[in-house]
Parts: C-alpha cells; structure tokens; sequence
C-alpha cells in the first residue's frame, strides 16, 4: 500500500469557522501538537483581511510562535500580494489561493469574478515563486454550489488548469458544502484525471452528509494520494445546525490505517490535539472516531 | 447500476437501543411511514421477553395496528420457539434470528454458547420454515467483539455457514460496534463470498467511526446487494457518548441512489418518517443527511 499526504487545515480552515474565537497561545499549543502528531503539512493561518476574518487577526502572532519541525511543511492562505508581504514576513515557506468553480460562489465569497481572482492569483503565485515558496490552489464548490447548484465539470477542469498553468504545484478539489457522494467523486474524478496527472489533485471533503470516507475511498481508485482534513473536524460543531462538517483527521486516518496506507501520522496524538481544543472552542469535536473511542460503551 | 435492497430496522434494532420508551401508537405511525415511503422490508419488533427487552413489550399490538402495504414484507425478530408462536399469531411471514461469531458475546448478549444458540435456532428455524415463513439470520460481532477484541474469520465463516445450513435465505453479517473500516470489510468479503454466494449475505453496519458508508461502497464490489439501515439512525443518539450508530436509512438512499442503484424507497418521505419520532424519542434523529438538509446553512 501506497503512502498518502494527508494535509492538515484545522488551524486555518477549521478554527476559521468556528464561532468561538481561540486565544493566540491555544492555537500555538495546536499546531505543535498537530507537528508533534507527525502531520506532513499544516496549514496555520491565513492571511487575510481582520476585517473579513476576525479569527485570523493573529496570523503573525501564531507563525511566529510556532516550532517548526524539520520535515513539516507550515502552509498560509494568501488572498492577495498584501497577504503574500505577510505570509514571507512571518517566514511561511508555502501558500494557498482560493479560487471557485461557480461564477456567483466566487462573488460571494471573494467579491471577484472567477477570471478576476486568477489574474490576481498569477501575480499572487509568480511573486510567491519567485521568492522561493511553494503554492498550492484550492478549488472551492466543485461538486455543487450553493447558490447555482450543479457545477459543469468544464469549470472544474477549466479553473483546476488555469490554477496548475499559473504553478501551483497541486489543485484542492473542494466540495466546501459537503454534499458530493462517490457517484459523483467518480465522475469529476474521471474527467479530472483524464487531462491531469492525479499528484497534482488533493481532495478536499466535508462530511455533512457522511459520506466523506466513502469519497475518499473511491477517490483512492483515482490514484489520488493528498486529502485534506481538519483535526477533530473541528470547523464543524456536530451539535449546531450549518455545521460546516469538516472531515476529521482522526476519521481520515483511521479509513487509511485500515486500508493498510502509511501516513506518518499518530491518530493517538492527533486526538489529544483535538480534545485539547475543546475546551477553546467551547464544544465537544465532531470527530467520529474522537467520539467513538471517548465513550465507555457497553455492546 | 442495479437493484438494491434496503433492510430496515428502525422499529425494532432502532427503537430497542433508544432510551426512552415509544409508544405504540407512535411506533404503529412509524411502521406505516415507513411502508409508504416503499422500503420493500421492515423489521418491524421483536418477540422477546418484556423482562429482558420492556421496549419490545408491546409487539403483538404493534403487529396488530400496523397497515400492511403489498409487496412489503414485515419481518420480526424471535429468540426462541416461544417467540415463533407468537410471532405467528401476530400474522408474521418472516423471522430472524440472532447469532454471534464471538463466545463471549453470545454468553453475555443472549446467555448461551454459540453451540447452543444454533442448536435452538435449528429448532426454530425448520418450525418457521415448515408453517410457510421465511428466515434471516444476524451474525453479530462479525468485524469486533467488546469482550475478545479481533473474531477469527474462521469463526465468522463457521457461523455464517451454519445459519444457512439450518435454512436462513440470508445471513447479515453485522458490525455491533461500529469498528469496521474498508480493509477489513474487503477481508472478510473476500474469505465469505469465496465459500457462499453474495446474494446470501446482508451487511448491517453501524456508523460509530463514520465508516458505514465507505464500508457500504466497498462491500457492493463483493456483489453484496442487501443493506441493513434504520430510519434516522435511530438507536443511537448523536449527543450521547455511547450511542450505537445505526447506519441511517437516508444516508444510505443518498449514497446507493448517487451511485445510481435502484431502491424504489423515497427518501424524503423517509426522512418525514424519521423527524416524525424525534418528539417520541426526545432528541434530533442523528443521520447525517436529514441533518444537513434540515440545517438552513450559509456557504
């Protein structure tokens, strides 16, 4: 069995969305916990507007208070060169750009058009290039868009292309409201590799309606080898409604240890992580597996 | 893509695991919802003794009160010869009868070896069989045990095998626990239909890690075509450390149906079946897509 990345966003994805925002030094303990676990890349923040994003005001305070382990990679998403200047000032070493696959989620989301966003992404990317980082694109609603529902799988691969052109190394396809079943994963996932090589896609899932494992497990048989998740699920409260059901890394490891996959990764250690936040966010984590194995149960 | 048979065992695997009691006019309600939203079988209570099982107390009336829709079959659980009698006067067709892969939780589940218990089940099973009913077997534990950890595949074959010696037209081979994950369900697969046909198992996961519906899409490569599911989820509670985690018969639909399988249920008019008991049972039913789409969500 094959070694897969899995690709840690509880930081910024998931703390990004949760209601309760968390101290500066609680998020420092959470990135070197989830370091310490073994996680290959971890994205810590992002440097985006405190107007916009309130919970990521800190977003130099946290790099700079982070240990960096040798062999882990600290990921930022940058929205724009003002990010860029913040992201290099605080030593990141790699990025992330947001782009959609539907023209009204990219407006609302971004305020841009999808074409105006990847102009300013290529500027984004050569400049981030150009001083040594490496760049990664993220592929908002591409399975289902809130506000056009279906996404022709023609702006999926033409958004993932103009992403790959500009020199982003890997494209995050991302079903961002968590409604893609793998009926679905096959078909995008057979025009997707039909014209790209499957190292250059991550997978992104939510699972708001359980079927993010089963997506997994069919994206698998693509040769995808990336996933994204979010320690604990955290970015998704199980007890609320609009929960944004981020996949948990501890559930995501647990498919791929099963499977017989080598992450690197210490489930053990990523739970503790998660059950350490709990406390700052102020709910239990949706994790399924965290949830499984803290309960005494009888059969 | 083809047929596919969705077990449903809300009334009684559901119901009997929840911890406040239900009514029998409600339940009688909930069986009817959920013949008209056309599950072509429905295990409908079970006919043990209201000392052991208070929930169940009432299954004769349930029997009695429930509309019996063409070409829907009603299926009750019976331990022993006591249960088949009542069960027919009750009007039953078919009937299950529950095993275990594992001696512990034989002993402690239903208070007999598994030697025992098959030698009861013979009994049973040729008394069902000669007054014109069908029979099921469940093999519980099959993937996990709480009290010996790992269960042979040996011991899983043997059982397996044994049940459908004595006459059981299927055998659903059931995670109790919840632990499956894909690996091993290919595993297992892989030794069970090497000795016995696909169409003579069922497969009855539990979603407590968040693995059923991976589990599910791995087991339809072994040609499994029954799925055992409970509306909701019902029987495990998504708030309570210890809940069981029936798969949930929705979750299940939106994966078989995405995959473009036939199962001629609706799954709305399951859901209504579903969120209909929530007052009953006193708490939001857990699956996974009846809480997505209930949620109103922003992006």
């Amino acid at each position: 069995m094959s070694s897969i990345t899995v690709y840690e966003v509880g930081p910024r994805d998931g703390l990004q969305n949760e209601a309760r925002p968390v101290s500066t030094a609680a998020k420092i303990a959470f990135v070197d916990a989830l370091s310490a676990a073994g996680l290959p890349v971890i994205e810590v923040t992002a440097f985006v507007s405190p107007k916009w994003v309130p919970q990521m005001a800190d977003a130099a305070d946290v790099c700079e208070g982070i240990q960096r382990r040798p062999g882990t990679r600290y990921t930022a998403l940058v929205p724009n060169l003002i990010g860029l200047d913040r992201a290099l000032a605080a030593r990141i070493t790699e990025i992330s750009v947001f782009a959609a696959a539907s023209e009204p989620f990219s407006r609302q989301n971004i305020n841009q058009s999808i074409d105006d966003s990847l102009a300013l992404y290529r500027e984004v990317v050569r400049n981030a290039l150009a001083a040594g980082l490496r760049a990664r694109g993220y592929l908002s609603v591409a399975f289902g868009c809130p506000f056009q529902g279906d996404v022709p799988i023609e702006q999926v691969l033409r958004v993932t292309r103009a992403l790959l052109e500009m020199g982003v190394y890997e494209v995050a396809i991302s079903d961002t409201i968590g409604i893609a079943h793998p009926g679905q994963v096959r078909r995008v996932l057979s025009a997707l590799t039909g014209a790209i090589p499957p190292d250059q896609l991550a997978l992104h899932f939510h699972d708001t309606r359980g079927t993010a494992l089963a997506n997994v497990l069919a994206s698998l048989d693509f040769g995808i080898r990336t996933f994204d998740a979010s320690a604990g699920g955290l970015g998704g409260c199980p007890y609320a409604p609009g929960a944004t059901g981020n996949l948990a890394t501890e559930d995501l490891l647990y498919l791929l240890h099963g499977l017989g996959h080598e992450t690197g990764v210490s489930i053990d250690a990523v739970r503790a992580a998660s059950v350490g936040m709990e406390a700052h966010v102020g709910h239990p984590v949706a994790s399924r597996y965290v949830r499984a194995t803290a309960s005494r149960r009888s059969p």
